[in-house]
């Protein structure tokens, strides 16, 4: 049969990254308490394709996949871009997985445990040289406005924000150690499971911590700076205001090595 | 050429609805203060298809829709759905539009005044006898909770929640009501636009008037069923719990008259 | 501590639902093959709230999920549904678990094997006196236009549909059965490996088929019509049009016995 | 009232931007046949915050914004930049606008005429010196698959595709000359209104120019580098593949001048 893919393209033209988008999968975390976890997450793969060619093999992408068929790591990430590579003839490789991790958490006064869910995506880029790595996470915390608790005779108003961590690493860390970082940064941690004791805890302790958006953003950027395996990192705080129906943000981006 | 549409099916089964759907078109809107206003739909168009036909004339539909022109209204909606039985030879019609609608409000301190969207569908069927109508609008509120307020020292957590109605009418009623309706009904509405008088007026309001999704679902439910045009309503209140990452919600649905 | 949620409320509306939403968690799901699928869940978990309380007790639904911990079935759906009834006072309880199912699937000519997502919904519902159960599952599937081959000398405009179907089943069947029913009902099923003899017999294969949305959605009502555990459905075809922006659909609903 | 913003912050880390998200408004746009189109757009606005500041004033955004009232262009864009900058007191704005935009298309053989939507994205950034702009649209097409036209004794799969480019440019252009460049490079254009004849003509055209995403992302690629006002781009092509439930997607980054 024709390899229509091999023919020379009308346009010599070298493309960038060529590949495979939203493809769902079981896939199986390392988890720093139960050792392995198992998820679904959706990927993408891609390779470079020289001006020589008019198209990828689409179909490996999916076969060096189920080939590969392992524990997600920096070790297990690098044999699939190899194997990428290799089979597709390529010079750079790419692949992106997005998924939910769950962590067992107890609430902070009643010891209650419940699974919280955090939103992860690991992306690992292979050229001739050298392998790029990059972690995000996005944890959910609560902040309360110290303006509005300054200026009002009561209260202060609160919401949901979203701390979204890009990290990349100079050495291996767990997804936990971020996760605290970003929990700890917030006027409280959110959970799954309150009982009334624990929201009474929770109340009180982020009305003692109140938070802009801009402190959170100072305050996870400070702790990944510190923190001895990070090379670089990008966060981003997006609260989902009480008082409007839209958000702020704010986003510091730093090389730390 | 070939009106393969008008075979005869291989399976001899009524088609409920069949036609377009997530098409994309600029609207005009009825709007009680400027007279009109101009916007952006989304829109479903459908009719039923007797087990006689093999396929529905998909391009009519867009045909009718460019042809109308129109108002929304529910007159302007009769004519469009007539059309569209007229046109594809049909039992019943129905369309479906979905799109921001936009109010100017003022800040309840400093009287600074800035939009505020609201999400709203409108859905119209006729079939031989009788014309449905229906109105949807989404409406963000503040909501403090009360247990929180009870049971701490200081503060309450409060969050962002979402007043989604759907409301059958027996006459003509402006979007405006059934919005304000929904706003008066939680700890506080929100604003696009607040000073600083305005933030601590919102938060001390909010927090003089703590409320369950249970309270504000019960508000809303008992003035819907005041309003003199209401036949049947379906409200539904979500709010971005802030100690969670998941959320809360209530519902009531209920015939008027 | 004070009890709000027990206090008599300001408004005394019986509330239809009023629970937790959007909670992620992860789930074991019966697998026809494997016997068990791990898989990850969106889940929402409600119950009724009569006139003289101002609040359920949102913490118990997740005690409730935690507690129950099993592999989902309609046995083990019911004793969940039973144990939030008893531990809310409530007269109706209502689950609703959202989840990727993953089947492995081999092309139709090199048999080579891949894993297929398909995104499935369980909601159940119990009141004084019955158990309802319903399941959801999206299958994806290739069209084929019989009008654009029928009146063009080359080709025909083809695209990606989603089946989506709502079952009310007697009695036991494996989700594998219903993806089934919906892949034979399109111009081809759509597969995650297609090496290239695999394209081949797809495409020549959806070409002999030619499909409209019409022509699926009868398929598949035909089928669900006559499979011995349907009491009711509705299913819904809506196809990608590969020559619009919008897409096309049809519905159909039926009470089988 | 205390300004809690102006307060020394505990972390003394400058902010990279800080504003608000997600404002959904009414927008005025330039149209090259009709001179304004008034649309709806989702809109970010950001500056820097100096390490000596706790909090930047969000509400002056909104100000703005009112205050700005504008058609949107580059020179309006620039003024107001320039007024975020002065009235934050910071030394970097940012704008960001989402918003679909209607054109007006023939059907290539009816001459059948209806609205054709497309997401665009308009950026704009001010520092000390110079302001950048960036103009981002997406545009369906449809493409035929060159390799199952090869081997297929049949037809070949087609699906719809998303063309998304990022234009740096140098001098005024149309959205119009972008979506134009989109819509040649596809296997054909796609259509809202589409007759029979139409759809025979579409479906022959396309066939007869069977593209891959490396094709069309080499088409378009080479038709902004020829564009006298184009600096830098970037452009992505996806599509939704009729005969996998993933997308298959190909993209080109330069600089050109």
């Amino acid at each position: 049969m024709e390899d229509v893919q091999n023919h020379t393209p009308a346009i010599a033209l070298n493309i960038d990254r060529v590949g495979i988008r939203r493809l769902k999968s079981p896939l199986l975390v390392r988890d720093r308490k139960d050792g392995k976890q198992q998820t679904v997450a959706q990927i993408d793969m891609g390779v470079d394709l020289p001006s020589a060619f008019k198209g990828t093999h689409m179909s490996r992408f999916v076969e060096e996949l189920e080939a590969w068929n392992d524990e997600i790591s920096y070790q297990s990430m690098r044999r699939l871009l190899e194997n990428i590579k290799k089979c597709l003839g390529a010079q750079r490789a790419y692949v992106h997985f997005c998924f939910p991790y769950f962590i067992r958490k107890s609430a902070p006064a009643s010891g209650s445990s419940s699974f919280v869910p955090y939103e992860c995506r690991l992306t690992g880029e292979l050229d001739e040289e050298r392998q790029s790595f990059l972690l995000d996470v996005d944890v959910p915390v609560m902040t309360v406005c110290p303006c509005s608790k300054a200026i009002s005779h009561e209260g202060a108003h609160s919401q949901r924000a979203i701390v979204r961590m890009s990290i990349r690493m100079t050495g291996f860390s767990w997804i936990e150690e971020f996760i605290e970082i970003a929990e700890k940064s917030g006027s409280s941690a959110v959970y799954t499971l309150l009982k009334r004791e624990d929201e009474k805890f929770v109340t009180e302790h982020a009305f003692a911590n109140p938070r802009f958006v801009e402190d959170v953003v100072r305050n996870v950027a400070q702790r990944l700076s510190a923190h001895e395996h990070v090379a670089w990192f990008r966060v981003e705080v997006e609260s989902i205001e009480s008082i409007h129906s839209h958000n702020a943000f704010a986003s510091i981006e730093r090389t730390c090595k």
